[in-house]
């Protein structure tokens, strides 16, 4: 069995993938003929393939998000390798895999992420502050266990917005040990609620998102958030004039630092500038480190990343 | 009984001004000496003034916004017309004159104003989207009644606010019968609610700006308003995930159009777009129309407007 | 007969539509075979097709522009619904179809636009601007009968120029009443004088523009009508340096309101500033209601549209 | 007789100056009393002054642009030489000076400069374009002797605009030598029209811009240049849709290169960009050359210049 | 004696204070008379001040950085306070003070700054990286222990910029840790390498940036370190070509991310990603940090920090 | 034999090409077959080719940078010209010919523009400056002999690099003819330093930029002169700190102008505007004229030129 970050050119392989996409399409042929248009999955990486000759039956039998055993051989095709898939059948009990096997996914467990969030959430000293994230992270419990962070951006796999979460609490706790002067319930406060709208923003299944939402593209995860917090406040009794509830708004409405940035306000407390730049650091450096994990490590530049001012990334050698 | 805009260089003259601003200072001479650094007003305009060796009761005497009756001449100093003033004592009830006389307002009576928004709420047929704008309404119609819609760059005057709520009802009900594919409920809705957030976001007397408020600052009218509507919601008992709940926060949060105007998202439905346009439209013309208004009618040239591209604007000869 | 618009996928069909577009390809087979990509159109809306098996005749028979009967399939294709052609013949005197059936153009007949245009042409009350206006305006009335108004931006339709004149008249009438203070007189002419010079910037057919000419890319459609007044003011005798042939020549000039949208002057008189954001809320509006127009009333989002920041429009339910 | 830019710190002078600039002020004491706040220049540069005490005679007899001599004192104020005058009349006819002598001239005599452009005009071989560019020069040939090319930006001095004219020239003609394809007639007549339009869109005396003329705020010089090569070729009786004339107007309104620079449209034949690169290299050298003409030779640098980048320029040491 | 942050309205005091700055101006009386405009200066924080009637002795005594004593009345002035001294004498040694009680210094002795320094850079593991760190910081030891960061924008104190490296070394010790994939080394060098040419591009005394070199106009700090990294290859004969040169100096080019913030490269390594972000976060906070401690505690907002977009940084109540 | 820029639609012709590039790619038929993508090169230009069912001795025979024999036919695919090739052999020694009569060169000998770079160099009066400048022309001598100075964007060509130094010394002369202040050793030293590192930046084979470094893409060709500046200051002996050295550093890192052109500092000194003035002007007409000379006369209208603001070029009628 071989993973897919391992296959080079001319490699023939069987193996258990994930049908990451599957697209019915036709050649230019006369007459055309069906055939399919896919991308291979498993927990190292992704490849596109075809499947020539799709017979009606295939076209019954296959669907995106199925689990395949596959028999091919990897080619590289316009300077990128790709499948032509020989043999391809659903997996069946007895091949003993499961779905959780081919998707990337946090190197932490989802349970761990949850107990990591609710232990910081309990230790907000401030009653109120805690009761407000504690009701936003109680209604979206199910989709921080296995939410992305975002579609292609960063962090996008499964469990990617709660350890993109846990990732930050770490960082914010050593800037608050740096710097004693900034208020620590208002930075676990921001870096819990900053992104928690994604939950309502997108739909994903096994940690790809599917789509944006209605609700997500005409409000937003920042101006939700916000609102939540709002609802937060007055079902749990709470001054919606009060310091605390304005300032979590604002750490949410603030954090992408800029309004072309979809900020609609800018940081103007101390907590709201170190919040934008512990998010905006730990997203960065995830990119980098994503794009040198699935890049195969005899490339020496990983592909162009769009979140990094669309530049490659160089990697040393070994000896350095 | 001199009008403001009336005076030229060189008058001498009497009359009765409210002192917008006021600030005791110090000449550079030695000793030092204490004067007034006044910005005088009245219904037709503003000019700034100096009233020299202010004594120590003048000192505890002469406050911001009293009215007072002045005598002094104006003379030109740098470029601009200023006033010296030689004397000044404070209204008295005998004098019969009341501060509204002194102070630059919409040219319809605030309540005429309130009536047409109150009417145009009662029309909208939605039931759910009445409740809600009716919420937000009542919550802040005294400041309704009095507020200018900004510090300096368009309606800045006593009822600007409601005054652009109308002239925009005008022209939105216009729009809706030329493209009547518009949903006019969300216009109407839309535009009562685009800047009422505005109404915390400051603090004004006499349709003056005094100063932002911390909310204002942190938060903003876009998402303040937004909150609002799910403040109304959860009060009213609507649902918050209907699609007019999400298409009125929609339309108030995408009113500035893009990102660094402000707006977390851009328009997305029709009528947000119609919204932006409509605002845009009443504020530009209103700057130009302020401008026009308040320079003398000898000048060609009004003042730069910020607004406007920093841009002066031309008045026609009379016979053209 | 099918309209387009109707078609959904797998649907079998014959109707008579218009070859908006023909090019001969071929495909990548060995040998290589001639096939039409082809985009047929009727009035109410457009799709690609192939024909596949172009024979010699075939290349000698069928043209751009042609009416033709086809008989064929839709299916989808890479997400996007697609023709494939099995019949096509074209049209003969027995079908007794107009090529006027198969475009789209506008909801009013050009020589009511036209009607409407004079009329207002004729009120203009100062003399020397009304000749200014009518020289223009003669010079190319036979294309301002079936102009677009640009090739996909906005109004790109048979007449769509005209139609985009008459709509902003409309909106241009109701802002003069709303604001006494405009002259009337100037926004009529900037109206009717801002886009006129389309007809020479671009070539067009059908409502379809063919290509920019060399002097609509070396000068632009802005420049080229300020030379028209220039010529206008000289052939009828008027004063070149009277205020009014320059402020109708600011009104042209200005009217893309920056200079990275085209204009060398900013807006500096207040019909100037009222012709931008009548000009920009037609315009748009008009791309919002094309694009929910051409769209199934199944989707419920617009594709993107590029000049509205090239964000889709989300249609509400119908409920709402 | 001392030259401005020879005076320094506590120099007691007497000689002849120019008011290049004269206002009455007030100073704050009490009761105030009149100065006037001066600009002394002569051809070696300019420099601030106050006249402390100016009596009534003074008030009406001193005026901006005239010839005074002075006895005064220099002195460093906020880190800038100042001069107090302690005496000022009025320059006589036994003084035996010139007001030409008092202001900065280009290097080379109008006279002579006005006949190289004619030369030049006169060696267009193209009948048409040489009629063109004739009827332009002629139109302000008085007003190219002495104006200025700029109001600070660059050539801001006594026939500056001819003198950039003619620096262009040569530049364009070893340009046409370097690369033969260019069309010459088309780059000489492209240089001495593109900022021709400045003589009425500015008015100027003694080489110094008093102000922009009502037409130059709302045309600019580009649309005007463009507007007078029409009328030229209206009055001359040449085809206005030939080639030539579309291609001057294309040099002339390119030549600022992008949109918000002020063109309409981009340079889009070799010759228009050739003459975007022409002019700005000879304005900013120009610049450069002008900045450290006017820096005190014991200066490292000058002062920031608003065309560079708002960069100050370092002068090398000597010995270099 | 009281602290400079502590004083307000009508304070009278006595006190040790450093001349931060020191002009001589001249008052607009007849005749002018001479007044010294200062900036007083302790280690809490600095203040505009007057001393009036300043005498040919004093001119000759007080120089900007002498130590005084004062005696004064703080007052306010234009919304600001400043303070008017009524005598002023030098410091003698009797006094018992010493300079650097009255300055802005980094929270920890310069000396143990450097120790941290030096101790990381021992602990570079590659002795080709270790070398030419240890050649740049061996360069410039002396300017280290006592620079500011930046003229105004952060960390503008004394020994603040290896307050910064130190700071930077703690945040980038952390970041290694939760990222284990970064090169430490490489992040180590950078971090220590990233500003050091700011001791030659500027000139500092007592942590207040006195000027910028020619060399650091004309090359910047940034390109500079690049030349030193070339000069320290050289000088220990290290291979210029070598991986470890290039990304050493890469890391320094980048590190101001944009090209218009400075970098002639973007950042294109992981660990060079990482230096951009350690340095934008401690450069910020420390802004905000300074802001708040230089504000007074009774104020709800700092000034606005150009740093920042120009936002001022809101405090929240204690009891929060 | 036929020249690529003299190939028309449906020509059958024989000749002599290069392999510019050869990819081999797979028909998307069942099964697929391989083919060759080719582009093909001579003097005159290139052009798209395909070479169907390449057999695995074809796949062994030709590869990139071959010198072929070609026997095809022409013909329009997507509106583009493009070879079908029915037969293909390598040259052979008998056909007597040779690679350089295949690619586009400078229009002077290598050898002549070395002759004029050196000779320049020696005209160069300073020693030190001389000293560096041959020192860098000599470390990549032989590169200068047939570098491109780009990929695709100026002068991509044999020898295109030092030609393009060449002309702009040619356009330095004169700049320090006409403005004699100027620095001309300056001048000369940076026009032939400021591109000089491209020799590393990029690798290039028969004037085609194959590929950039690791060292080009992580400093960059402008920081890699200035590094090499340092070396060769260094390495004669020349000390670092002279203004010379700076001088020359601030030329090549500042001819970029912008920071988001690339330049980390601006031109700060008269001969770095001049430099990069000759840099620009020099590259932009060279664009135009490579984009004339390899359009097809027919052609009124080049190709868009990214360099140019992406506008294309008219070429004007000849009897213009």
């Amino acid at each position: 069995m071989t993973l897919i970050n391992k296959l080079t050119n001319q490699d023939e392989f069987t193996g258990f993938y994930i049908l990451k996409e599957l697209e019915v399409k036709q050649t230019n042929g006369t007459p055309p003929k069906d055939y399919f248009d896919i991308v291979l999955g498993d927990s190292s990486g992704q490849l596109s393939a075809k499947f020539w000759d799709a017979s009606a039956t295939d076209k019954e039998t296959f669907f995106p998000m199925d689990l395949v055993k596959v028999q091919g051989i990897a080619h590289t095709y316009r300077e990128r390798l790709q499948v032509k898939i020989s043999k391809m059948r659903k997996v069946t009990e007895e091949d003993g895999v499961s779905i959780t096997d081919f998707i990337r996914s946090a190197p932490v467990q989802p349970a761990d992420l949850m107990h990591t969030i609710k232990q910081t959430l309990e230790s907000i000293q401030d009653e109120e502050m805690r009761t407000i994230v504690n009701f936003c992270v109680t209604k979206v419990e199910d989709k921080l266990m296995h939410y992305p962070a975002a579609k292609m951006h960063h962090h996008a796999f499964y469990a990617g917005l709660s350890y993109h979460m846990v990732r930050m609490l770490e960082l914010g706790e050593f800037i608050c040990k740096q710097r004693p002067f900034l208020n620590e319930d208002l930075i676990k406060a921001g870096i819990i609620l900053h992104d928690i709208a994604k939950t309502e923003e997108l739909t994903a299944e096994l940690g790809i998102v599917k789509e944006y939402s209605v609700q997500g593209k005409l409000l937003g995860h920042i101006s939700m958030a916000s609102n939540w917090i709002t609802e937060a406040a007055i079902r749990c009794d709470i001054n919606l004039h009060s310091e605390k509830v304005i300032c979590l708004q604002h750490m949410v409405l603030s954090h992408h630092n800029l309004g072309e940035w979809g900020s609609p306000v800018q940081p103007q407390m101390a907590e709201a500038v170190a919040l934008h730049f512990i998010d905006a650091m730990d997203a960065k450096l995830q990119m980098v480190e994503d794009a040198l994990d699935t890049t195969p490590e005899t490339e020496e530049w990983t592909p162009f990343i769009r979140g990094l001012e669309n530049k490659a990334i160089y990697r040393m050698k070994k000896e350095l």
